[in-house]
């Protein structure tokens, strides 16, 4: 047997509206009920690989040691692997999901994967009565018999650790004086989380002027939300150490049309 | 004093916009330390009673023994009947709820009532400052008190069985070479469930003529979502062992403009 | 060492989309594994901290003795104090949150503070990378200190109880004939709940002119919502024993055009 686990992090794109999160949850219940679902987040847009691993990757530091149980699974039916990832110091994380990208860029935060099995057993599957619904009837079991102290070993043949599906996070680009950047995420707030860290834009002053699309703004860096005056837009360090585009109490996502994966070039006054 | 219970899976059409989940929620914990509040799910559309117990019944097989909370209740504080029903073997589940039809496929699906009381002992309530908000002032505590072990006896005076409200499960029908179908359920990624097992669409073949209102498609039996090629309508065995009509990564729903209760009518090709 | 807790109910305008709430509930599951939080309602709409002390108020009553986490921070990273207040018999209730006139009418409801600090001592606090999510980087992790046994006192330098920000509770207005009275809440079944309660209304009779902006109707009072005619506007004592105009099974608000905060005139008809 391998080490016990008492929490299941739990992120999907099933939203609210249906059964799904709730189904899921009593299936690791009926199975290991010592342990604990936590809900990192449901409101994934539908099949979107890429926002899942970045909602993911942002979390990730935070939860406790345990089971990691992420479903955003375009793919679900076809041949796409069914995976359980062993990261983290003395394997203290199991992530379990498919292997489309969505579990890599946290498992690569955590310091990579340290072992990785395909979950092909079907003693710790529920029986499907058909094939789209791999959350409740392969992820969610497995990962409340890790729970139980399942060994990852016991769950399927081992992965090739390269052959893993690798998560791409896109890096900013510097072109001559302007830093080409892409919004990675646009929070309830309508702050516009950008690729870009703290460090890249200091050389820019306290100032710095946003192209995006057709529209040309200058932002004011600013400490808190609350420091950027009335119709100005801000440049945050966000919650996560990255820089955002902010208005105080409104949506600069809005104010400007910004989507997730937008670009945006930061370059200084001139 | 009757079994102790440890889970109850709480359904509800309270959405998640105001505190009345979190207030159940609460009021169970005050009264039953012990007992796991286990969200099934809130989104049924408000007074939707139809629509609570199809997600009711799909969700009952997975949920853990104990007490079952549901409330759609379009009829609080009249004269309709709030109930306590015991299912399942050796009376392992306790459902709680208004007895207006929302329960009663559940409990069917679990092999019907053994027992069932009317809940009228108001000492195991919370006083009510109005007769609007049923599920804190009676359902909540009742599911508590159970979780403690009290009797369902102990609640109120028993119901004919015969008496409760039966819930209406939509048969298709079969005329000359069509098959009348009713849509049962929209999920959140657009998919359309149909009241259709895939025995009954075996004749068919592989492509199946579906009308909906004025539109007339071919569908293709597929096996995953992703089997399904770009502008196909598919037809897949959902989740639940039902046909549900789909796309690759888009809403059939929208597409085709269904709701649940539309009818849909498929046949062969000919 | 103070005393224990064993739960946090949780309160924000974090919503669902992201991460946040999922996040907040890691951080106390790391610092304080044997706490429960318990969702109270994370949908108040962005930075309104009217809405969000409303609901608090609402909800405090039904909450489990322990520490109540609310957060809806608009000043959060500018110079508004961080603090926790203790109220509640025994101090069995210990409020965190922004002082900003959020956690006041629910602190009020419970007697008032007996003891509040600032929340100053980092040793409490997790490292920020920013300072925009004091929710999961000071209160959260504050919040778990408390259920291990952290005394108030501990946490920073104690608060003049006269200095923390009231929260404003409107009260309505006698004018002449007409009772000038505000919108509260409108709940998700879009009964518009008034700052009336019965008492007030009693002296109009069975029938009542209610008047917002240009329009006039008369409502009649109900026992239950599905005592309510078709097309009749109702005033029924709602679940907080305040009164609340109502449709059956339809949206008052959305007939009557009624947003919180918008004046409604009550008066006898003539």
């Amino acid at each position: 047997m391998g080490r016990r686990y008492e929490t299941v992090s739990f992120l999907s794109d099933y939203g609210w509206a249906d059964e799904f999160v709730g189904v899921v949850h009593s299936v690791v219940r009926c199975i290991a009920p010592h342990a604990w679902v936590l809900d990192v987040c449901h409101e994934i847009p539908p099949h979107d690989v890429r926002a899942g691993g970045l909602t993911l990757v942002r979390a990730v530091q935070y939860l406790a040691p345990g089971v990691v149980l992420a479903v955003v699974d375009p793919g679900v039916g076809t041949d796409r692997r069914a995976v359980a990832v062993e990261a983290g110091a003395d394997g203290e994380t199991v992530f379990v999901g498919p292997d489309n990208g969505l579990l890599a860029p946290a498992v690569a935060m955590l310091g990579g994967a340290a072992r990785a099995v395909e979950l092909t057993d079907e003693a710790y599957h529920l029986p499907a009565p058909g094939s789209t619904f791999a959350g409740r009837d392969v992820f969610a079991p497995v990962a409340a018999h890790l729970c139980l102290g399942v060994d990852l070993s016991d769950l399927g043949p081992p992965v090739d650790l390269l052959s893993l599906r690798p998560g791409l996070l896109p890096l900013p680009r510097q072109e001559d004086q302007t830093l080409e950047a892409e919004v990675l995420w646009i929070d309830r707030f309508g702050n516009a989380q950008l690729n870009v860290s703290p460090e890249e834009v200091e050389p820019f002053g306290d100032r710095v002027i946003v192209r995006c699309g057709a529209e040309v703004r200058t932002a004011v860096l600013a400490n808190a939300y609350a420091e950027i005056a009335p119709a100005q837009l801000g440049l945050v360090v966000d919650s996560y150490g990255l820089m955002a585009l902010a208005l105080d109490r409104a949506s600069a996502a809005e104010e400007l049309g910004l989507r997730p994966g937008d670009g945006v070039s930061l370059r200084a006054p001139t």
